[in-house]
């Protein structure tokens, strides 16, 4: 249950979130425990239960959705307005570059699997997380198709799906091998097949 | 440790690693002990030490195996002679048709996080699996190639890693979903790369 909390009582909560993300990213999550978070964030045992009054897993399910959101913040400003090739190369850049310095450990999954994946908060966090990337792969073709550089006709979310699935399974990969050869390999056709879509142009014809 | 086994040794702890999948299957990794292992499959205790000493991980890693060859051979005789586009597209459905029957639950998925994601036998799993498939998919690619109906200067290696890319995507999307879209884009996405690439034949042309 997140009780209604003032704009005060919301930052606070942030700050919790913010300091208990860091310190997980920094030790793993098995090794930190509440008494830790609360050190950091100099937080009080009764503030802390204020703000997540269900424990330890309401809080790791907070952290979860802010490295959710932390996912497609790292892709920004590209992800967000994919309206031309250039912006598609370097989005494709950054999530490279992203993914490669995480190298093999990835903190959302971590806290997903300290949950329990199955659960229905941490589920909600994965579909959203899948929903929102989507949407703004699609949103990107669809400004081309604006700008009339990708033709009326072609299947956005067929190719917005198929990009998103590479992009997870490139990461998967690379979190089980340490190599990301595929999920430069999976961007690499996936905006390949959009731009061997394109109309051609009046200069690059 | 794996001790040296004969025909016949082999064909014992063959039987136990196949009945104990069964049973995880069935029931799940966390719902079973190696004492129900042992009634179902018929094994005294001696046995099972003589077979898997150092205890019930060495045991799960060895069903992990078994899982991660079924993998392959439930996509055969397809995956292995993927030397037409017949072949690829017959493939591409026993794909979704194994994936979309497994639904949200991944039995060698399970097994390795039973005993560790990260642990080097567990790795050993992973890595070995994506290169045989990858393999497997490449083989597919050049026999195409050498029967004239892919040109030889195409990257066989990108096309592979990428379609494996988007398998594993669409599968890791569908475990968390339920839904097999994104595995079904990628899959026609990255067979209709293929087929974008093709050499126009006689009667095709």
């Amino acid at each position: 249950m997140v009780r209604e909390l003032t704009a005060k009582g919301w930052a606070t909560r942030e700050r919790i979130v913010e300091g208990a993300a860091r310190l997980l990213r920094e030790h793993g999550v098995a090794a930190v425990t509440l008494d830790d978070i609360r050190a950091d964030t100099r937080t009080s045992k009764s503030q802390l239960f204020h703000y997540f009054p269900d424990g330890k897993d309401q809080l790791l399910l907070a952290v979860a959705g802010y490295e959710a959101d932390r996912v497609l913040e790292d892709q920004q400003p590209y992800l967000g307005r994919l309206d031309s090739w250039e912006a598609w190369r370097r989005w494709r850049d950054v999530v490279v570059a992203r993914y490669e310095e995480q190298g093999d450990h990835c903190p959302l999954g971590s806290l997903l699997l300290q949950v329990g994946r199955t659960t229905p908060g941490a589920r909600a966090i994965v579909v959203g997380l899948l929903r929102r990337w989507q949407e703004d792969l699609a949103a990107g073709i669809r400004a081309l198709q604006s700008g009339g550089q990708l033709p009326a006709g072609l299947d956005v979310d067929a190719h917005a799906a198929s990009l998103l699935a590479g992009i997870q399974g490139g990461v998967t990969i690379l979190l089980a091998t340490g190599e990301s050869v595929h999920l430069r390999a999976a961007l690499d056709q996936g905006i390949g097949a959009l731009r061997g879509a394109a109309v051609p142009g009046p200069v690059a014809a």
